[in-house]
């Protein structure tokens, strides 16, 4: 951290800010300038609260080099992590992966069907709502554990993993039984007592980006389950919120290579979520491949017209068929490989 | 709920669409235009998904007349709701009523000055955090239990009622046996299964509007609380996330007037937190008090340089005073009473 | 434009509404329903104040069912606008066209050097800037007529058509004489009387969506260049400015597909503005090929780091031919065709 | 300016950031830290570009310590700046003044009552527009010249000075002839020809904030026109674009004292164009005032239902007097001066 004093700072309150570097543990190396004092303040600057430095008298400008995440760090870990998922997917390697599936749970059948197609295209990870989060209390809240095990047991039946959404720390002992990737949705992003028991959960995570949160706030939740204990977390971008009406929220597809550039995380995208309207979403599933995601995750549907969540943003079979063979072949332009279809 | 059909809609695609609305238990009356069909669908709206509706063939807009929360709709409750906090306090009524204290609880000593300080200027209401939602793992989290009990006993040998955060379900109870007031913070407005679980917790609650909110979703997420059984809420803002960076948030104040039209809630404005800079809180607090807010929540710290948490945009005694002289006048000015000093 | 009434409306009310309506000289047809009345009015909706209706006596809500824009909208104009630029260039057609060179035109050398190796690389266009918007005073401003003769002479001498920057009604003159195709900065997107000289200038216009601008405010700022005479006008996503201060703007590559599906006019994709840094451009260039833009404008510079204006957003010509090589086959995959290499 | 360098920066890299500083004409003054090495570099920040020097090899970081502006800056001019509009005005004094008047000048007799009204309720500047910036080429534009001398005869008649917009370089004369103060639209603010032209108006300019431009962004336009020779700048908030939409843009009142901290010149509030409707009008003027603001600009009409052009956003004139009635209230609480009702 560097802390630019005022050209006008007097001696006593340099002194004063250098006193209090020094009672936070750290070590402090002063240069004096032409124009402006600088101070140097070596250690860990987690130590020393930055916006009240800042306003301290004779204090202009506090420049935290140093990120404020360590263990979602590139620098901390140069290397990109790759994240297991069940006994047999890897997310961050060298493979695009692509989680497919009904935004809820139904029945047997719808969920079996899109298991099955969604297998038979090259998707590796089944996807399915069980608790859903919904912003009116009127809506469909989801069949609960009944779904849990119907994702189960359609995973298994084609050789996919499975993910699904746990909100509370209550549901992480049932979801982690019966899934092998818990999803944090977009509003809990930033629910630090929930983000510290998903460190616990012996499950990978899938942390969304929320709707309103910087990438480097991401990585700092990312942190708050690294910190905890837990390495394996995948990113997901699913949109922002902008003044834009014409899309439900704005996928910010930037992120990827972003976050790909700060991080050794890996990344992976929402189109459905984002744009929330079907027939945007195969252009964007595509473009998220394209920037280099490491996966891709897409709401499908037997029949969307009859489903009961968010059925205008699932593409039907043949729509996600069509995607699929697109997506294999931009994955392998740009040096990836993507889930052939069986 | 009206639906205005394509101008090339087919009598069989209206007719589809027709049978829809009536399997989901409505009723519905054609209307046959010049240019346009028009449906209009008569009962529950939130038995059907208007996002699939609009996406079916021939549909070209689906327009929502109602709103989609009922129980904090001004249409439903046209007189303003007041609530009682602790014993004497309350907010909605004439009286426009100040919280203050620290940001989070430190020691006895910083607590009780506080508490003195804000009681002799006319505040009614205690604050200071016992548990700290904060965005790096490695920050100041709070004191816990012991901060409570610090915060309850300044708060009775003051005369204030009290009011802190609580973060998970879990924290309810405990949170419950001390304050008077549950706060919950920006981010955890969305956070459902926690908004239903305070629904029943027999206090009432202070809901702050997140930060990518708009104020129809605050208002929604008032609502969960309401269905749940608990008719005593207070929202709050506390600035949104725009492009402008120099200040933290930007304190959205239309919102207060906003909210008093719609709802028969009561809304208070957090400035401290919306504009994160000392010296930015008394205009914007005098603002929101001008605008109409049915309360202020405002930072004050003994010695701001020296605070754990949040210190930079912690009044100081003396500047907390003169606000408070200020906005005496101005809540006089558009006829509302302002706590007197003792 | 459909008005429904509110449930407590008088007859008077409903009265005094229809008046208004008439008096516009437009059509209304009023249906009695069981819990609204509507009103259908028929006719051009810009010959009433949609604000203004909605805060009369009676009026819940007013549904603008048609688009506010007429020529732009894809219901005019079914078939997609194909634009010629030069003698040579089609966009909007089967191929999705390149525009590459330098932000700002500094020596003959320099945009000789990149012109030729655009070319080469199956680029059909050639950007340069002449006159600069800078947001700052002090910074470089263009060289000015100078400028569009080197860019001129360049594009001729290796077959590519010419586009820069035109920024007031004085320089649309000297501008066309020089380039083929008129580029309008996203700063003035809504200088209604530019446009409205676009309109009458003769040449095609490059226009620039807005940094907060609309997806439908964009296609109503070609409103007025369309009803001002001239139908050839390319759309240009170039970032809208969001929260996310990781990259200069946030690239919205959904408005490629919303803005193909509203509106019948071409639309390509900036991504060295919109991300601002070279590293993140390649990955937004292949993803706005494979979201279905109808081009890319890239900057280019023969050495970036000595670059006047905009360095560290331009690629190096190494960048740029692996960049081509990768968007020619995704390019492909979607069916679409890309410029050949010479 | 401070450059930071990256912890494994090489000795060479070092030496070609210092090369190329001093090249600019800077001078650089070395300091080798523990961890890092910083540069110190004095000198006109101006002649360096500080994102190419961002992404040099071996730099971590750049630290803009100085403002990109410099005439705009409440460091180079301390005092408050207090601009004289017309014979008896003055702006950013102790006196908060009030600009009332319709949208747009459409009679004679409804500009005569409008002036005579407000004028009696204590505004000292009238406003209406004469040309209209319209999103739609289908709305009404303005009366142009014939509107202009309207404006001109009302104000006369009773002692008020004239500001009306101006949208081109062209009609900068022509306005000037009639009106005291030349208001520059949200939609010009970045339209850099023409502030330089304003820049020799000679007459005081109001200038609007953008609708997506920061503090900063705003303080840059100021400063093209204060470079270019007026001193004479007042300007103005009238609200950001954000996601919400209860509202037509969001109110940044935290602008007011942001902009008096880092600027000596005045700052008004636009509360009508803000809103976009009448009932949230009063209160945020009434919140404006008590944040700070040097003065408002409000909309009134004889009869609003009837007004050409935002009719919805103008207050009538008795809304208009209990407003004026409070707002000098809270005024005189904070130590201001405001228009005495004659």
């Amino acid at each position: 951290m560097i802390i630019v004093c005022e050209t006008k700072a007097t001696e006593a309150q340099i002194n004063v800010i250098e006193q209090k570097i020094r009672e936070a543990g750290l070590q402090v190396h002063r240069s004096d300038g032409v124009e402006y004092t600088i101070l140097g303040v070596v250690g860990d600057r987690n130590r020393l609260d930055i916006n009240a430095l800042a306003l301290m008298p004779g204090v202009r400008d506090v420049v935290p080099v140093s990120t404020p995440y360590k263990l979602a760090s590139r620098d901390f870990h140069p290397e990109d992590t790759v994240v297991n998922v069940g006994e047999s997917v890897q997310v961050g390697g060298s493979d695009v992966v692509v989680m497919a599936g009904p935004c809820a749970v139904e029945t047997a059948e719808q969920i079996e069907t899109s298991a099955a197609f969604a297998a038979r295209c090259g998707a590796r990870i089944l996807r399915g709502g069980a608790f859903k989060p919904r912003s009116s209390p009127y809506s469909y809240q989801g069949l609960g554990v009944e779904a849990l095990k119907l994702l189960r047991q359609a995973g298994d039946r084609h050789g996919l993993a499975v993910v699904t959404e746990v909100m509370t720390i209550d549901q992480i002992a049932v979801v982690s039984e019966y899934a092998d990737l818990l999803q944090v949705g977009a509003r809990n992003m930033q629910n630090y007592p929930f983000l510290t028991a998903l460190g616990q959960a012996g499950k990978p995570v899938l942390l969304k980006r929320g709707m309103a949160a910087t990438i480097q706030e991401l990585l700092m939740s990312a942190e708050y389950i690294l910190t905890a204990g837990n390495p394996d977390i995948i990113l997901c971008e699913r949109g922002i919120r902008t003044f834009e009406t014409a899309t439900r929220n704005t996928l910010d597809l930037s992120a990827v290579p972003v976050v790909k550039h700060l991080s050794h995380l890996p990344m992976i995208v929402d189109p459905s979520h984002g744009v929330g309207t079907r027939r945007f979403v195969a252009p964007m599933a595509r473009a998220a491949v394209a920037a280099g995601a490491d996966g891709i995750m897409v709401e499908i549907h037997p029949d969307p017209d009859k489903a009961l969540s968010d059925g205008p943003q699932s593409l039907t079979f043949a729509e996600f068929e069509a995607l699929m063979n697109r997506c294999r072949i931009i994955a392998t332009t740009i040096g990836r490989r993507f889930g052939r279809a069986k």
